[in-house]
């Protein structure tokens, strides 16, 4: 085999990071990847904390670096890993989080309609699996879990992949939440393979218990914060005046890549195999970034559309909607009335409350799905439910879906 | 007012520490105070986690810091707290751990029988307090819960106090278990008083969530870990052992300081009031730390009796017992069992098979003890206790006691 | 004076920064100061410091951060300061990068030629004084040195100013150079006031000296790293073509503000004064900013002109031309010979071999100029020269100009 | 070959040290080496310092990851190291410290009289090796420099050998002084091996500046701190005292391993081979710790004769000499002064005045020796000296040795 040289990159977050030449090496040069350097990690969350302006790019080569550390952790366990699973599983998790689009998460279902990030990663990897001649096939077996050895896909995709361990730590670390951080390394070394599926050792139950804990804080106090929520509700605002007036047949301007998806409707259909079309769709989804999005909206701002340009005005200016989040449904009586103020402040041009006014739910699902739960390995060598180990959290607390209501509203018209 | 002349001290922790001139300074550099030197906060922890070798006086000062900083933060929500209350809550924080002994935690009532580090606290209080003309009132007064306005109490001792908001942090950093971090500064910010009592804004409700959590990992982590509860209870065997042989009245060599609390046996009644005799206890105490029990260790390493000579030699060593920790406690048959095999190992010599096998039990009660909880503010300005607000801490799940039980025994007679 | 309510900012590098109400918390939401979200610290530096994503916007909270850190300190050492003195400090450190436009430093003199982004901060300062009546009069008279307190604009702009202070920090933290830190805290600790400038404590001189060298780590490590280099003119490249190909009359799309400062050529002259003119230029400009750039830079990458083209993908790509970094010039010959290979290599579509094949110099004055050196004050509290009592500096080593020269050209033709 | 099982230790400023099976892992469980946990790593740098606490233990073990590193590094670059170079390289540097006594540096010739911390190393490894029956010899040759491949003895002590690498790091840590930290990490990666000896690629030159520069901060700011030096002093004083005392028959307490030491005289000659009293030398000096020397101290603050006791109580208590540091020597008058005051305030039964007022100088020589300077590899692969390559150190100021003076006085009597 030829020699393999490794480049390495700085990261504040793990110090050095090696990429392992040949293929990983190429994928990392690859311009696909490289497009996600202009899509943050945290999208608008850095109205809110200003230190998150990092990059799904870093994140990306983060959890390349952890799956590496996971690895290794794995064959001192004498876990046989060959050399073309290594390399596959670094492959689908470098590129696992390559169909996110501007503003990660906030905008996922958008442009595409109903069509998630991993969808899109997994048509761009079957893309690039095209240009590789097939040596993506083993890849992404392992990222849809139709490898025979699961815990590959575990790795992944599940609880406590890979994933997970980079972006709760450098999320924490970006932001300066430090109390949402993990002990990723830690956690890594306590990693071992059971029935083919990725468990962990017994001692590691308090790592786990704090993960699970740091996780829900992430989530509440940075990712569902409510004014993120706000902001990235008032851009899901503007992109629908979009697409109204686009089909009331006003010409609205753009970047040509935003363009093209605000008038074009896709759905999953257009996605879900490798085709002339979504090859096509995926091309143009591989030049939009956050750079497109904020440049689109800065021209709207100019727009003479008073809703769109007040809209846009007010992402650029970082002039937001008043939100307030509660655990049970608002008032159907203070929507009403709210309305009314609403239409006395934005006047008979604001006609279109609707983009000003509205309600809506945020979840946790995203982040504690109720699919498989960690596996813990005891003392004796059983296989046991991570809820049947931990004394703190056997009543499924923390499984339990929590959903919170938002209101939206311009602020002039707040009561209080 | 005397100009005050901060002098700063560099901690790793918080970074600077400023002392107030004056009184606050004035203790800093009283002996009692700098004795705390020479007593490592976490005891033998080093044993297991070797970066833990911080001290209860940096820990103190960290304190110190941090109760400085919850002022600063209750002033500016127009919380009224005087000069003098100030310096008396500084004043108490600073030295609420000066009763602290040799090796912290592990021998708290074994020095003093039955006596904790809080009520020798109080006493050498007392005794500061009469060569500092009684200037220590107020401070004495918030320590022990007496003084009106509660939430002085509450800074000092109680589920999130500045002891703890310190040591945490502090514990994580030294040890280098991050995950164990906590908050702390974002802590404080949110804390406000409500009916003299302190209490925490309901934004605040996930860092205290992640504090409980973030305790309760370093708890079973690193307090709690198997390997540090075996070199406590050497520990303590030892003692008995030397107390045994001076009852039987062989000579035991030892430090002048160790020697005497040896030699005497003291209990509550002996040190609850400041009296000639209080005084004088209190005084050796002040010249007791890690430092004479290890060379008195050091010594009887060389002792002729060979149980204590050969139970000092693994401390100095760290050639420590085999333990076991359980839910459930050791089944007897099996205590028997091992007890046989200890005495052939250990010898005809080796009578006293009760120094080197035992059972015992852990908790987590000094950690979370059921006393006041944490009581939280809501947005509409009403006091709610923290496990009605919080959705995952509903069950009570967390206040709950957790009993381990240990059981120690030479690694020679292990079975497994 | 109306009570003020602080606004607190999470900062990774600080923790929390406080935005004092009033004045200052009016020009943080001000769109003028939260367009520096959308610039970032380090321009393009993020091609090799995949990290370094950070803006303008938490560089200038940063520094704001510091101010109030060296204003305490000061008073302490009981030098009198005003609150007006501090607000206008607080008000100008603030202000001091916001006419920074994309891609900071690279493209610092291209927009409006010749002319630094002080100058156009200067102008945006003086606009936004109009709209606060006057209120900035005293932040603008210690931005230019026009106060007679001089060790306010000393503290704004010097060798050890609060921007620097904060940059290094942070460029550091952010890039993962951790080597590059220094400590900001201990050497705003040591400041003071001497004949109305700000001086450094003797006892800070060693921080002094390792500020100076770790400023110096980071100037040739990161800030002029040759692979940022290569990219910043990669960039320069670009406009050049550009702004060829309209005077040719080729219609050149891009973001609306793009356009505009690529089809007019201002300079010094239009931007010195508050005018009708000057004042449209800068409202322009403060739209201008990183995503603009780039998202004109993707329009580029499809223009028909393939000289155009070719260098905007090489940007959008990270497919940079190869650099060499030299101390001494490049020989003639040899620049000559690449120029017949970049000839063959590009073909003759490629005609304009200039946009591939050049040299220049970097040098780190910008970094270190001859400027007022750093003041000490010494125990006898006699006023010296920095280098006069470094042990280490006497010989003026560090504040010699360092000029190195390099050179660009295609990767394919790379001869070693 | 049997199966390595690592054994993990958590390391606050490494992380995780993974401690290789078989001999590496024998070591550090020994008796000797666990010794190390009682010796501070700076002494009493913690009265300045106080989160400064750290151990030799872990430092050691700090030295041992970093040299795992380094031969990692070094493999891949294809250096060829075998299993037993490998082995024998991370038992020299983890036993390199092992000589080290109480207050390390401080009483370092102090113990055994003119006999330095190595060559006590060198003894107690022959020593060990005898036990191993030579399977230290490769080791020992490795620290002696005496094995042919030259650069692992400059992997062991060099300039930028891994026991600075780490104590560097280390001691910034701890000591808080951030900005004394270095990019151990970075300058590993550049290490080489050029004509069999340990040189650095050319681009880690800003690194090694650096490093140097971090290196002169935490001399002055931390190691020759002059509180610690007036400390270190202090304890020094005392022994000359007890040694006096001794001398003249007096009786003076201590544990009994200092006893040994206070009342033999050995010098070089008695430790210099491997002989029956050499042996009987070492194994008293590996129970020898900063225990038991600070329990002696207690006790001769009990001693009857004042001098003693009053010098022994300003170590417990902290309660220092007043100190100066100077470039040039003390006026001879001036001391003579202070001599004629400080026996006016000490009375006649503080005779001694020797003990209380003296001078002495400190230099950075044990931190910048003339020795082998660091070699550097150029772009063309031509070896070269540091000094000629760097742009700021040509003038040499760095290798020159700085002494300063100091002058120590009981603090009564200071004039100022």
């Amino acid at each position: 085999m030829e020699l393999i040289r490794n480049k390495i990159i700085n990261d504040p977050v793990h110090g050095f990071i090696s990429v392992p030449g040949g293929l990983i090496y190429n994928l990392v040069e690859h311009p696909f990847f490289q497009r996600l350097r202009y899509i943050k990690q945290l999208g608008l969350t850095e109205f809110v904390y200003p230190g998150a302006t990092h990059s799904r790019f870093q994140h990306s080569l983060g959890a390349l670096h952890l799956m590496g550390l996971a690895i290794q952790t794995l064959r001192q366990k004498s876990i046989d890993i060959s050399f073309e699973e290594e390399e596959a599983a670094l492959a689908a998790i470098l590129l696992h989080d390559i169909g996110h689009g501007p503003f990660s998460h906030a905008l996922e279902h958008i442009f595409i309609n109903g069509v998630g990030h991993e969808e899109i990663s997994l048509l761009i990897m079957r893309i690039l699996n095209e240009g590789y001649n097939g040596h993506l096939d083993l890849a992404i077996d392992m990222f849809l879990g139709n490898y025979s050895r699961q815990f590959f896909h575990d790795l992944i995709s599940s609880q406590i992949d890979m994933d997970r361990l980079d972006y709760l730590v450098r999320d924490s670390f970006y932001s300066g939440v430090i109390e949402g951080s993990v002990g990723s390394g830690r956690i890594i070394k306590m990693l071992n393979v059971f029935d083919n599926r990725l468990v962990v050792d017994i001692k590691g139950i308090y790592s786990i218990e704090n993960f699970l804990i740091a996780r829900r804080l992430m989530y509440w106090q940075v990712y569902m914060h409510k004014t993120v929520v706000s902001a990235e509700r008032l851009v899901i605002s503007i992109i629908s005046r979009v697409r109204d007036l686009i089909r009331e047949g006003v010409d609205i301007p753009a970047t040509p890549v935003v363009k093209y998806f605000m008038e074009n409707n896709f759905g999953p259909d257009d996605v879900t195999e490798v085709t002339p079309l979504s090859k096509k769709i995926a091309e143009r989804f591989l030049s939009l970034d956050d750079n497109e999005m904020l440049s689109s909206v800065r021209m709207w701002k100019e727009h003479s559309d008073i809703v769109l340009s007040d809209l846009s005005r007010r992402v650029i200016e970082r002039d937001l909607l008043a939100i307030e989040l509660n655990n049970d449904p608002f008032d159907k009586k203070r929507i009403d009335q709210l309305s009314i103020l609403a239409k006395d402040l934005l006047g008979s041009d604001y006609g279109a409350t609707d983009y000003y006014l509205f309600t809506g739910t945020v979840s946790n699902r995203a982040y504690a799905p109720s699919a498989p739960s960690v596996k813990i390995i005891d003392k004796e060598g059983n296989l046991r439910k991570f809820t049947e180990v931990s004394e703190l959290f056997d009543h499924r607390s923390l499984s339990q879906k929590i959903t919170k209501y938002f209101l939206c509203y311009p602020k002039g018209i707040r009561s209080d």
